[in-house]
């Protein structure tokens, strides 16, 4: 099956926001075996989209929209689709009581222009949204698909994974399986070299990417069943693995954070944070993980200097003499969360984030970690490279919580004798101030 | 003048890269006046590529394509283009002589397949590429225009402002404007509702958007100069200010976040948090803004239940009798926190960010949110309306974020006694436990 998208909004000719969408459902489509060899974007101008839905449906199999189907007169996606099959809209009674509910779920009374959602085309089947108010729907004629998704990610997504995706399954033949292997601690052009004779591989591919200060190698299969295509993946996941080892972090896993809090529940141990520079943004991420509340207690953020002795008593001598952003006022934060939190390891960051650089000149993009288990503690120190211009604060934000969170990773994983690289550090945990 | 983007390539495609050229691109012709109706992603197949130009030429005066100028042998953009316009392609001396001269610079020898890039459509005019290989260049025949520019945003961005805005410049004619009023606690429908009339507007356009719990007006002025947009588009946004009142945070700030930093700035006050289930995003988003370090003093994350006791005094009894997702489990966190901190206003929230239910089966999506200057106490009820179901998490810990955020903003906006929507709690801040 050939499918083109067709993204509708003018706040996407615009540029006022970035269309996540095309990779999103490129992706998942390119997974599911649909070819999309088109995609389009239209603003909210019936005109044009009846042209670029005509154009797209001479030369594909079916049609996938994103976006227009607010309560708004200008939301025409809906209206302008169902005209190109020459259907009409009927109220859909089941969305409406829908949208009825989800309004009474907030306590608010459905303004009347939301009932416009409701209205479908006749013999459409319906997406539910969960996820907000607008429904989806598909429609046929003369074997080619229309099908209507609305236009914000989170409603998109969902409503593609739970009714686009079993629409579309009787269409499409074969399948294309892909694991991502993911790394840390090592650049993209060094992963590529170590595995560069099975970049040329025609099935499965592998392809190097670069995220976020993290490297990853996708392995993607292509077959006729699911089983085939893991047969085919297997040999090539276990060369990669003998080839990159402690760097890989995990396969198929979607984060570092997922793969620590993984980590920490199996291991049956919790952890706390002391955070300056990323202020939250590690606390964050682990919490983004459904079910972290099992292993994360809590975590400090100290954002200004005194904060950290008043918080977590890092001595006003060593913030002196080292200043906020050094080795040992890391280490005396670690210490300091571990002792108040109850925690089985905690870890700190101190660092500069940038645009500027600090008031000694010493410029953004460096920081340092330590984590303690109240026996060893263990420092980092990160360079990042972004010492300056647009986007460097937060890039370095990003790669800095990843660095702690790979830190309670490896505190986790290895007992100080296996431990690759490095040593602890000499650092009496009883003498630091409770 | 009308110009459509047409990018090339087929890893935009399968989704394996996010578009960012189509936004930065959309942004800079729309700010130079220049009308974008259409954008279409194609992959490195020359037909498909030669018809989408074609379907392109037809409607607009000018296409401006990015990607397909590597030096490998999918890379046919240059050619394909050519063709379009019946033009043969010669070795450019000039190019060819950067080419090498890139490679000396790296000291690599140039790789053969590299001369091909310095091919270019005689008669084109030639864009330089100071980030990269391959140059590009635009070429007219009957009134329309071809651009092509290079898919790797770096070299993309430089070249479109270096080469691409001169050369369009003698076509252009004014400029458009265009400006967000962001507003927080009222729906888009409801908003729309109140600016019914105005969204029918021609110059300025009024269009309504929501984003993640936050509903927003983008007011859009076409005129010949920067000066009459602006002045055409003062009245309407005042117009917008008197109808929806209140419930604007900003116009043409970038966020909450961005909004409540400055207000703390500009009245010289420092706040504290202390966060459960959004664990760390309210610090984080008041740290993404620069200068952050002048208002904010610490946050605390208590995600276990007893961590709130230990770290900030919250009683015992009160988590007992109440659970810890309560009105007083906010209170009492809110001034824990502000005890703590020496900031002048604290925020504290608990709440239940899904997916699923709490123990005693309440659903996701509730959440209580206290804030205090030792003085009074506000408390706030949420209640998203996303119980459940994939994304509810994010989106509930987005909007709970930004609530926290808002309840600070209001706190240094208004004296207790003017502060729109209720009454402070009745609470003896110095009744809490230190």
């Amino acid at each position: 099956m050939t499918c083109e998208l067709v993204f509708v909004g003018t706040e996407l000719l615009l540029g006022d926001i970035l269309n996540t969408n095309a990779q999103y459902l490129s992706k998942r489509l390119a997974a599911l075996g649909v070819s999309v060899v088109h995609q389009s974007v239209v603003g909210d101008n019936p005109e044009r989209l009846a042209e670029t839905l005509q154009i797209a449906l001479s030369r594909s199999d079916a049609v996938l929209t994103t976006g227009g189907l607010g309560p708004t007169k200008d939301d025409l996606t809906k209206e302008v689709c169902a005209a190109v099959f020459g259907l009409a809209l009927e109220p859909d009674a089941r969305s409406l009581a829908r949208i009825t509910a989800f309004f009474e779920n907030k306590g608010i009374e459905m303004p009347p222009s939301n009932a416009k959602q409701a209205m479908l085309p006749r013999g459409a089947v319906i997406f539910d949204n969960n996820n907000g108010t607008a429904p989806g729907c598909a429609m046929e004629k003369d074997g080619k698909h229309i099908l209507i998704l609305p236009g914000p990610p989170r409603e998109m997504q969902a409503m593609f994974e739970e009714s686009a995706v079993p629409y579309l399954k009787p269409f499409t033949s074969g399948v294309i399986l892909s694991k991502e292997i993911r790394t840390f601690g090592i650049g993209e052009s060094a992963m590529a070299q170590r595995v560069d004779d099975l970049l040329s591989l025609e099935n499965p591919t592998v392809a190097p990417y670069a995220k976020s200060g993290e490297a990853l190698l996708r392995v993607t299969a292509k077959a006729e069943t699911a089983a085939e295509a893991n047969a085919l993946l297997a040999p090539v996941i276990g060369e990669i693995h003998s080839r990159l080892g402690d760097v890989i972090y995990g396969v198929d896993v979607p984060s570092m954070e997922a793969a620590t809090v993984a980590l920490f529940k199996e291991k049956g141990l919790t952890m706390a944070t002391a955070e300056s520079c990323t202020a939250g943004l590690v606390t964050k991420r682990i919490t983004d993980i459904p079910g972290a509340s099992e292993v994360l207690r809590c975590g400090f953020v100290t954002y200004a200097a005194d904060t950290k002795e008043a918080l977590l008593g890092v001595k006003h001598e060593t913030i002196k003499a080292q200043t906020v952003v050094s080795e040992a006022v890391a280490a005396e934060m670690a210490i300091g969360a571990w002792k108040r939190s109850g925690a089985s390891v905690a870890a700190a960051i101190t660092g500069l984030a940038g645009p500027g650089p600090d008031e000694t000149g010493r410029s953004a993009g460096l920081a340092y970690i330590a984590s303690t288990d109240g026996k060893t503690v263990w420092t980092k120190a990160v360079q990042t490279g972004h010492a300056g211009g647009k986007g460097c604060r937060d890039y370095n934000r990003t790669v800095f919580a990843t660095h702690v969170l790979n830190e309670l990773r490896l505190f986790a994983l290895f007992a100080p004798e296996t431990r690759p690289g490095g040593q602890p550090i000499d650092y009496d945990v009883k003498d630091m101030t409770a």
